[in-house]
């Protein structure tokens, strides 16, 4: 026996006629010898709508909670994972419709357990068992992504974008050959095809690779469901739902590095508008002043990204440049401001018109050059930098944003990845 | 300790205002030493929402069902279920809001069993042990109504209106000193306001009476729940969740008949307009021949009512006449037709503009003269009798459904039920 998890998001279940068309799709993929399950997520708009009515029951007007997180995300996790329940039964009859024996499978029955982490659960634990013997048996299992039951059979949901990480361990609980993930895009491309009309679709990309697209802005799967493949070692592919059957629909497969042959320098080019970029300018040069800075943003939930720190130019002085998302520069130059006179800062600048640009690829490892070939092709566009960072497979510059499109598209010519 | 049931319908809990006024009738509920469980609905329109969704996934387009019950009814039930688990979780953020420890509890967390017959189950049995504990430490218990799951861990529906059923089953259980209904009437009244401006609200009725004055029509409670809180002598009150707390709301008490200190003769006049009159003349005058033709009527599932048997002035001849709901007149005649041979009947009449008129009372049992009553007052009228019915505790007459308002009015007079 062999199994196949299958999953599709809102957009693909959004209404009865699509949720024929993926019942068609999972049809497609029987064959005697495999079991497949489908994960589904709630119909587009279910879920606002629920979250709408939870926030409105108790009492929430605009964006004030007028009750403590515990005594909300339990109750909160009870109204919104109904939209799933919902999809599970007509996926079901949209396959039996098709004469498919299939039932649904609430994560209460299978059970599918994960930490009591109410409205954020991880997932702890997948009891394979019975599920997985009907699926032998040739019934499709159709299970509600993005929720699970706690220990103490409360119910939990994982956060938003949480169907892929459900996929992903359900697959790694089966023991699957693979874990199919349907969204809006045909696979992951060498970059956005939105800005650069010769990006190519990837046959293949490695975990690795597919972390940093992901945490970089290209929105393709969640980052949490990537960390598990990667983890569990399970294929994922990327593929379109808006396909009829029998219409090539190969995607890109998310796999371990080994499993990929040719491997590119560089794979890809990713982006982010929503950077800030924060200069501190006359630290005190103590030994301590790095972690005081950075501990006190993190205490206050500010993602730190880029960190590059200088000498001054004044003696006992340093300065540093960090970078965060765009929505938390006001809460970071806070922070700093209310410990100014502990750390000793003497200027704090703030740009919010500032993009990360970055190229990826596990060739990295074993390649001399890669950055100048980026710094040159930079150059000769007239891009300045205004901070470089690096890891062992990516190099990230942070740039004006007026120059993304343009930066984007130097860097996927000069690494050769431009389709012919 | 004592405890308390509370059941919401679907127009109580329609929106979050009205959700929030629900809460505060349970808050007034709350007492030091009382433990509270609220059943309610799924929101009004929601429920109608989610069958239309279940219909369209198994490809139903109007009335014609694609596929065979059995294979529509599991996945049909997991669909429309999930609209009462959305209310339990909005009640439940509603109370915290007020301050009011309150949590909500599925059924496969209770557990709240039933058989097996998806999308009409029964109640099978209500494990109390960890709800009611937990309402005794003074947290109120949030149930969804109108489902259950089986021995298999399977969800089920108990049919349209069965919230009222998991209300009672769920009192039972508990053994709760009263379950409390609320719904739009504020009780059960000795006939219908709109049709008797001198229509009053009963203090008290036995659940016989009850049950006569719902299945004839008075449609205040689910006829299964009475018959439930009967066999179970759990006390429903019956009252209207369209006040504030603190307004007086004593609603109308269904108990044991010895509850009732001062037994009416006749309680209340109840009315139906769905009725239908089929009369059969020149039947064979066979020992088996209403055994034949009410056989068969029930094989084709026609609820038939009341029937009356007479002599015809053919000998070896009998003539029937019986009622049926009007809906199912067609095939009554339809199945008589189709084994008139059979059964040799030479006429087949119907008549659909018909009506049934009741007068009920447990006080019936021990007077005579009740009958008289009734018939002088309907020939005072003008009003002619097509048919008769009796049971001990109700005499129904069939007539013209043009005089329903005007026997109706009689009979409330007659019977001195107006309210002075």
């Amino acid at each position: 026996m062999s199994r196949l998890v299958m999953k599709f998001g809102g957009t693909s279940v959004g209404d009865v006629d699509r949720i024929g068309r993926v019942a068609r799709l999972v049809a497609s993929e029987l064959k005697p010898g495999r079991g497949v399950a489908v994960v589904v997520s709630a119909m587009s708009g279910e879920t606002d709508r629920l979250v709408g009515l939870a926030r409105g029951a108790a009492g929430e007007g605009g964006n004030t909670p007028v009750m403590a997180a515990k005594d909300f995300n339990d109750e909160y996790d009870v109204v919104v994972s109904a939209g799933e329940q919902v999809t599970t039964g007509l996926l079901a009859l949209a396959l039996r419709r098709l004469g498919v024996p299939a039932r649904s499978w609430q994560n209460w029955q299978i059970p599918f357990r994960t930490d009591a982490a109410h409205s954020k659960a991880r997932v702890a634990d997948v009891v394979e068992r019975e599920i997985g013997a009907s699926m032998d048996e040739g019934v499709v299992a159709v299970v509600p992504g993005f929720q699970g039951i706690t220990e103490d059979n409360r119910i939990t949901t994982l956060g938003r974008g949480g169907s892929d990480t459900s996929a992903v361990a359900l697959a790694a609980a089966l023991n699957a050959e693979r874990c199919d993930i349907y969204t809006d895009v045909d696979g992951v491309y060498t970059t956005d095809p939105r800005i650069v009309s010769k990006a190519r679709r990837l046959e293949k990309i490695s975990y690795e690779e597919m972390l940093e697209m992901a945490s970089l802005g290209a929105k393709v799967l969640q980052t949490r469901s990537v960390e598990l493949a990667f983890a569990k070692r399970v294929p994922v592919r990327v593929l379109s739902s808006f396909v009829e059957p029998g219409v090539p629909n190969p995607g890109t497969l998310v796999c371990p590095e080994d499993q990929i042959v040719e491997k590119q320098v560089v794979s890809g080019v990713a982006y982010s508008r929503d950077e800030a970029k924060i200069t501190l300018l006359g630290v005190n040069d103590d030994i301590g002043s790095a972690a005081e800075i950075f501990g006190r943003l993190a205490d206050a939930n500010v993602n730190v990204d880029m960190i590059v720190q200088t000498e001054a130019r004044q003696s006992g002085k340093r300065n540093f440049v960090f970078t965060c998302p765009d929505r938390d520069a006001p809460r970071a130059v806070e922070t700093i401001e209310a410990a100014r006179d502990k750390i000793g800062v003497e200027e704090i600048h703030t740009r919010r018109d500032v993009a990360k640009v970055s190229v990826i690829g596990i060739g990295m490892r074993s390649q001399v050059g890669v950055a100048r070939t980026m710094f040159s092709a930079l150059a000769q566009k007239g891009v300045s930098i205004e901070a470089i960072a690096t890891s062992e497979i990516k190099i990230s510059v942070l740039i004006d944003a007026a120059y993304t499109e343009l930066a984007v598209r130097a860097l996927h010519t000069a690494y050769g990845l431009d389709a012919v």
